[in-house]
């Protein structure tokens, strides 16, 4: 499979669904996704359940030899579920209840829901439990959207209690853990522990990353449970759930854990506008940021180092953004190149056809609310001809198994508890642990290099260069495993805000970067952080670089006895004092940099360019701003995000790409420039 | 009648009343409204009635000739009355109460205060049943202001639900017009309705339209309610209402039809700071904008296509803007002659003297807290004695059956329902629908043109051109009233957003602009939206012209068989493609003009003056910002809301009129030009 | 004493606590500060008192000499008394609850916690009662930080309805006061009377004011009730309480008439970031705005005429502020050579070692967290040796009865009423009081003139020169004892928005200055305020210059029969008119300035030397900003709160001051210029 769609029969009369299946078969789709929100079709009143519909779709659809994923339709329970039983629903920090109206309104730490989820799911599972044309599942859709990771009920505050008893045993555990006695924050036992609720000011940040931690393993909990009802069904379907791009209250890593397939629902235009500051320009709004998107495709292939899914893929405009820009013509199906040359085996347009009812009716789909083509249904056709041309059919290969088809030297550290704890205590209006991270991946995706984005406790050894943005929250345990990977030949890159706090969010005890103090070589001095107002300036190696927002002062450089240090990068905070903040140790066969300002552009290309360099990983030119370069086992895709026609020259030959479109092509080289 | 004021007897000493009424007499004021927040003075303690003070004070006025409007004191329930019974008090849509303390505390669908208001309003009535000095009322004030419209309490959720079982027979019927089967949204009976109170996303736009229009048939009903009774007690009484500028949650349309007389109140340098984007020059913080003031006394005009009334005239510097200048000198008549050159019969300044209590203490009023003149008593006194020069008696015809002063061949189409659905929907975070509007009302009052502003359910056959900025909500009775008017000879303008959406705010099934298609002769293929860092502009009949925020891609153009359609405006979204975004149908003996973009200032000019010269209508020269002209029955009015002397040339004769200031004179022909 | 810090023994491990101590005295610090947040450290269940280790730490720092200051722990009530009584808990206006997890959570007006704190604070009291080491308390901390001084619950409901029944003794003399015929808000009686929770649109001024007040004496009585508790243990003790910087919603001068010591908690960089508008330049987030926190100096000093403690001094990067900067090199120091100079007689930094825990981690300390000096330790070092050397133990006088060290000419008066009152009415949305207030007190620190800020009831006959930045409230006692000020030879200068209202937030009958302005000898005709976008100039005496915001146009100048008055400032409002806006006039002996704009930075200098000659008062060359000088008894200091060396001039010898450092030195003359 390579090219699907999300579809939903019920909001359309059945004598539209042949027509419907048929162009979806004459477009080259050959998944479809349904269900995710149709529990009060399936049963509009307790107990009255119809799936007839789902069936005579799935037949239509099977029909056609396209493959079916329903979903369990939890993300939506019915007002008359509601009604009953008011007590699912989630509430605000200052108790105000997240009504019916919307979506998302359910508490993942309702026993009452956790009842009427295994009924529901058990009573769609059941219907196709034989049916091969259902080869897999998606758990609910899209937890978190909204801000709903986090609810602060009564039932949240239960589970909260136990999950701290769990984890700290006796109540002076987590006093210790935390370290209550400021601001005498002391418990006595754990029934005393509330969610953060409205304070006159910042709660404990020991205190909210826990609720954070827990927050997360609520969703991550009801997730599991519902993918072993799915199982215990039928365990020969896969499961999946489609996560969100840069979503932040979920920690996709521990969520996938419990998948056979990851997915993810890519919005470029929306994104672009939403989850970035500044404001973008034409290009982007017409076809988005590609290192924003391929960050996010990178994150979900190594969650379970797989391809993983698009499930949903941009079809056209969308609602949901400050303003709803076309996308440039092309953009559709390159979207659907990048995915796939960041390892995607599958993407899935949603929607079928726009909506006429309901909150998203200006929301694209590949066919207009009138049924007939829309701008999508061909660039989406187009992009299952080029792809099943370029891939051969190995897009076919069955998911939970597939191998990852792309290769990387280079890693980046990716950690959700370091956003959620440098979110608690930002300590600069504008410091944004995804910018942060993003300026290191632009750099190396700016050299066309590809990367893997994995959690920490990855092993790492197969990796060659290693960035760590803000590897903030370090144990012992983490420390050992770098100067390990360091000792043994890689070549790591620690940035700002590096083992500055234990894993309970408590400042650790040893200076910063704390346990990575030995193997950086360097002690962090002072920290501090400025406004955009004022102009930042760092020499490194000879040239003057701009940076921004924060910057660390470093002592002691060589003096831990790692290795051999030398500085690299030196400031002027005051007119008076020459610092030392960047250094590079030769630490056994490797080497580790401290890179303690956040660069801006031009600094973090020289930093991650030297560190590449060390490392042996090959490069390519630097390439332009929108135009992107991603390998995969079955080719070299040439990717143009701009609106003027690229010329890429590959070891002298040169290929042109169109405006927003990508070139597929067979090369091995990294020595890629654009004229 | 011509020149009145609002006046409170209660907040002074009643030795002071009879200076007072001597001073109003002698500035020519005629007209005294009182009474609209004297329950508590009325009423201090249940049941104990103390009337004979506004006796007083009416009999003071009547031997001075002065008339009297008196207001039903409902807008300040006192606090002995919320104390009694809290439930009569608004909810926010997060649940929090809106307290006593400020005023419009009470919900509209209260029955408890039903009952208080039909004690309180018979009491007041019929004590001065018979009494000749008052000849009107007005129901209570301001309905709406400070957001009161839209309530989400208990004694809301039960009307709404009458509202919908009486608007939808059955709850299946309601689930199909909605289209609940969206995000499971389905519902199984009334009662589980509720008002769209606090989500974790937003609403469904079908039932958020209408709570929309529920609220505002709630404060229709409530202000019938109060008509009624006041009709009771004595039906040779005519009845108004005081409307506020740009509002938009009432529809003062459907409030009007329960009116003798409509009358709004009239702030223009609040009004030019809080009611529209952008930063307002000296001369708008002086003087305001005369086409957003304008706009109001049109839309009121045409409410019942009679003379309506400022019920309250900004009489100097205000409290509530974000800054108070001191109105230009001269500014405070030229309102006066503003109103009346469209179509008002009087004008009330409000108030007399400035308070020296309570929240508007920094409101101004004719005269200063220590009783001496201000600027605006000069001012008022000037306007009585232009005015009555100019009008020479006709201004005091009786309200109710007096005829319409103004004569037109253009009209503005206008329709709440547009506004809310847009609002819900805006797709655009600077989408505003009272912006888009006014752009084509400004083209139009730049060229000297008379215009009605009526909902889309008046007779449109009287008008020569008529203009629709965004008829969003359009059924087949529209289209083909508007077909009509096009075929009988008019001619028409269709705006961004044309039938879009079906009464329901439900995507119509067929596409943009749905049941307009055949009449526009084309079909939108796609629209967009752009943020204002994107420079966009557009070619039509040959020159280019800037627009902004919305564009529409037109397909189709000629192929819907009504007419001849041209193509006049083309874009380039992409560097690419060449689209159709103005187009021109000659359909019978009118024709259609179809304007896919929103127009920036010379776009907007250039498609109305080729509408009126298709229709035939007659207009002056570009007249500069802030310098504006006006007609009715008895003169042409020369309006200078600019801080420098301008000379106008009338048919080649020159007229200068003074800064902020106004200059009736007879002149019948449409020749006028600035020098 | 001199140099001090706030320590927390109770955070670190007791064997640590010896080299603590040492190297505090080391430092030359001689006062140490504890407990105020230890609650839950002294009673970590109920009745389990451990106050041992409070005891051991004093001991060792007693044999050390250091003093210790204590605190009551009563701004952290423990989660066991919180879930005990949650009545406690603090509200919003909206009902929603401040619950634990922060601080300052409960209200000042509870009668439970009033018990609470009666027996915490008896039972730490009477421990240390004979400890000669505990020189003095503080009480609670920080009283209104996080905007806590103002809750909405019931207890404070009833202690309100008390609080107005004792000022007003009937509820017609409330209604009277207030004025509550406007919009209906009579009272029948005191039980009716709400605090001003959740409206729909603004309050009434009258009743907002008195909750206000009603706020400030809720925390003013507490605080009373704590100083009364520890008085009756021990009555030698001296108490104080730590103020924090332009806190606005407790009126310190109140607060301070309970205290034997004023002292308040000075963060030079957070201030200048968070407490103003406009964006500082690096020197202010290096260093602060030296006018923003002598401001404050002057202030605490003039509240009981006494020397004052910085109780706690930022000692390195902070962790509340948008941004966090390095201090400037130098800064630490120089930041206590203002204190002194201003008067204080102790300045403890805060904290002694960054705290692993909690919401501070990102605050630095004199020490780091591993125990290390940080760059605070150096600097507070040296200040001590430094201030002792020019002190020559002058600092170490006993704290309640030592002379006041500053002598000065000069006053501001400051009211927190009008600051109140103002607030409720701004009338444009960019005043501030404070603002207003810095733009004079500027004026007189660029001339290098020492300043007392006192409240209008302090007797001013000892002043030369009285600025009175908007004295709004104004009552018939105030303006005889300004005129009486005047007729006796005093300068005094009043500004926009003087006399304006009465005491209870009403407006005064007599127009603007109302009491005041026969003194005046002006009547303010109107007033305007206008957005920054409006360029604003106006003549005084021959020169052009820039205001802002706010003016008053002047009439009947010269004609209150007071004196001989003089326009010298004139402004055109609309091109066409010549209005006076700036007076002086001779009275008696003296003479009064009447300034009706507020002025920008050349203005404000231009109308305050010429006060200052009036006066005789001497002053110096204008010095630049950052740069300033301070005279005490026994030396003037030569302050440079900039990045650049400074040469001062005095009387010709050249005194060059290091980058962000300040030289005291003896000297007698205003003869000091800055080449």
């Amino acid at each position: 499979m390579t090219i699907g769609v999300c579809y939903f029969p019920e909001h359309w009369p059945s004598e539209e669904w042949e027509r419907d299946v048929e162009e979806m078969a004459a477009a080259g789709i050959d998944t479809v996704r349904m269900g995710e929100f149709a529990w009060s079709r399936i049963e509009p009143e307790r107990g009255e359940i119809d799936l007839d519909w789902l069936a005579e779709a799935i037949d239509l659809l099977g029909e056609h030899d396209i493959d079916v994923v329903l979903c369990t339709p939890t993300a939506t329970p019915p007002k008359w579920l509601v009604d009953e039983d008011p007590s699912i629903l989630q509430e605000e920090a200052d108790g105000t209840t997240r009504e019916f109206g919307s979506r998302r309104h359910y508490c993942f730490n309702s026993e009452a829901y956790r009842e009427e989820t295994e009924r529901i799911v058990r009573i769609v599972a059941e219907r196709f439990r034989d049916d091969p044309r259902v080869v897999g599942w998606q758990t609910d859709n899209e937890f978190g959207v909204h801000g709903t990771i986090r609810c602060y009920c009564e039932d949240c505050a239960g589970a909260f209690r136990e999950w701290l008893e769990e984890r700290y045993g006796d109540v002076d555990a987590l006093n210790e853990a935390w370290g209550t006695t400021f601001w005498s924050q002391h418990h006595t036992e754990f029934a005393e522990v509330d969610p953060p609720r409205h304070t006159a000011a910042e709660h404990h940040p020991s205190r909210l990353l826990d609720y954070y931690r827990f927050s997360s393993d609520s969703a991550v909990a009801y997730n599991e449970f519902q993918a072993d009802l799915l199982r215990e069904v039928n365990d020969d379907w896969w499961i999946t759930h489609n996560f969100m791009g840069q979503f932040g209250s979920l920690d996709a890593y521990d969520a996938s854990d419990q998948l056979d397939l990851v997915s993810w629902d890519n919005y470029p235009n929306g994104f672009v506008q939403d989850r970035q500051t500044g404001e973008p320009g034409l290009d982007e709004l017409r076809a988005g940021d590609p290192d924003q998107v391929a960050l996010n495709h990178d994150i979900y292939r190594s969650a379970l180092d797989r391809p993983f899914w698009v499930m949903e893929q941009q079809p056209g405009d969308v609602n949901w953004a400050a303003h709803a820009p076309q996308p440039g013509e092309g953009a559709m199906t390159l979207w659907a190149h990048h995915a796939v040359a960041h390892g995607a085996s599958n993407v899935l347009y949603f929607r079928w056809r726009r909506c006429r009812e309901g909150q998203e009716q200006y929301h694209a789909g590949l066919r207009k609310q009138d049924g007939s083509p829309d701008r999508g249904y061909h660039e989406a056709t187009r992009a299952a001809t080029e792809l099943d041309e370029v891939l051969d059919g190995t897009g076919t290969t069955a998911v939970a198994d597939a191998p990852n088809p792309v290769e990387t030297q280079a890693a980046l550290l990716h950690d959700y508890e370091n956003l959620w704890a440098t979110g608690i205590q930002p300590h600069a209006a504008d410091f944004d642990y995804w910018e942060h991270l993003l300026a290191y991946y632009r750099a190396l995706r700016a050299r066309g290099v590809d990367v893997d984005i994995v959690p920490p406790s990855n092993t790492l050894s197969t990796y060659d260069a290693v960035v760590a943005p803000t590897p903030y929250l370090v144990d012992n345990d983490l420390a050992s495993r770098l100067d390990e990977y360091v000792r043994s030949g890689g070549e790591l890159l620690l940035t700002i805000r590096s083992g500055v706090k234990d894993r309970h969010n408590k400042l650790q005890e040893r200076q910063q970067p704390g346990p990575l103090a030995p193997l950086a070589d360097v002690t962090v001095d002072q920290h501090e952080t400025l406004p955009s107002s004022v102009d930042l300036d760092i020499e490194y190696r000879g040239n003057r670089y701009a940076y921004r927002t924060w910057a660390e002062w470093l002592t002691d450089v060589g003096e831990h006895g790692s290795g051999t240090t030398v500085v690299h990068g030196r400031l002027q905070t005051d007119g008076t004092t020459d610092r030392a903040a960047i250094t590079h140790s030769t630490v056994g066969d490797g080497g580790v940099t401290y890179c303690g300002v956040w660069p801006e552009t031009e600094l973090a290309e020289a930093v991650v360019t030297d560190l590449l360099d060390r490392a042996d990983v090959a490069y390519t030119d630097r390439l332009p701003d929108g135009v992107r370069v991603a390998r995969r086992t079955e080719a070299t895709w040439l990717l143009n995000f701009t609106g003027d026609e690229v010329a890429f020259a590959l070891d002298g030959e040169t290929r042109r790409v169109d405006p927003y479109s990508a070139t597929p092509t067979v090369y091995d080289g990294a020595d890629i420039t654009v004229e």
